[in-house]
């Protein structure tokens, strides 16, 4: 899979990819991402990526020029499947949509910064819009990085153990049940006797109702879906 | 307010405190944001953190004792007001959340990673569980790096323009109207008349009236709250 990302803090983006899973998987070869500074796409002397909103009001707003000619500028090289904008009133992610994404090739993340991007860039170019959540952040990378992340993982090969991304919570509209590991007893807390009692079919049953009641109590909307 | 943040990749936090408007408020002295890696908390010495589940199962736990350590050093240094763990069957994060905990002084932030902390941990030292949203990460950080921008981004003083914000998405359970800067016509695209004509009453209903359609659209369920 490759992630092409469009931003004007692309130094904002770095570390989370030299670290931990996304690392890995880019070290595989089983993903590649690229930054690219929407400032390299302007013409005039000051670099300007930004302007005035029409109509007044607070907040800067990214101008369609530089955009239009990065995205062209990327699709003149390869067929993107998805050209992708972050803004918080997108479709919302959750498990299944980031499943979906997981099994494109190529696609372009648009991250908005200051108030957003002129809604003609919407209206035009972008073929997505998801938000991560229903709160406002100072920019759209840090929508990106979320969105990289949970669908990076998904992708065969990146996870070292297949089965484990199977059992995190939102799979089988579930959460997880509760986990322990060693000790088993810390300052007189002790782990639930049927952890410990090696009998794996009782094992299993004790989860699939820990998963169920712990759904019930904090999202029942989850079991309704 | 002063964030401490408590991962076992503190390389992955780095960039995004250090651009844009995390960057600004830290400078500016109106945040102080503090990474503690985990491993600086283990007695053995291989600086293990994580271990198998019991009762079998794909995925590593990490161990109560060093976030016991960890979060037992924080505490006797100042009172926090509440210590968050990041997991995707918390409190879904919301800007009503968000504007709540940008008032608090001093909060810890725990960054699950692998499988997630040992369930003692969540019953003994956890006062708010929070998911940023339905979907798995590879870790808390990035759920944290969210948290840290959404919340910080509020505390006054942060943001240029005060009014920035107020005009955001959610903050009036409506999503933003559409925006638009130069040039007023881009390859045979216009901006609406509307914006361009100086009359600011009307363009202020018109705003309104395109915020109140967008949500329609959209998000109807943010009418109904």
């Amino acid at each position: 899979m490759r992630i092409d990302i469009i931003t004007v803090v692309p130094d904002l983006l770095k570390s989370p990819f030299e670290a931990s899973i996304m690392k890995r998987s880019i070290d595989k070869g089983l993903v590649s991402v690229h930054f690219h500074n929407l400032r390299d796409y302007v013409t005039d002397n000051y670099r300007q990526v930004d302007d005035y909103q029409f109509g007044g009001g607070a907040g800067m707003v990214m101008m369609i020029e530089p955009i239009d000619k990065c995205i062209s500028a990327l699709k003149s090289q390869r067929d993107y499947d998805e050209v992708i904008y972050m803004t918080p009133d997108g479709e919302t992610l959750n498990q299944g949509g980031a499943n979906q994404l997981s099994l494109l090739k190529n696609i372009i993340i648009l991250c908005g910064h200051y108030k957003g991007v002129d809604q003609r860039v919407r209206d035009h170019f972008i073929t997505k819009e998801i938000s991560i959540g229903d709160y406002v952040l100072s920019g759209g990378e840090l929508g990106a990085l979320i969105l990289c992340d949970a669908v990076i993982r998904l992708i065969p090969g990146v996870l070292g153990n297949e089965t484990s991304a199977l059992t995190d919570s939102f799979q089988d509209n579930l959460l997880a049940p509760p986990i322990y590991t060693r000790p088993a007893e810390y300052k007189g807390w002790k782990v639930p006797d049927i952890l410990t009692s090696g009998n794996f079919p009782k094992i299993e049953s004790w989860r699939e109702e820990q998963a169920y009641q712990r759904t019930k109590e904090r999202r029942p909307d989850l079991l309704d879906d």
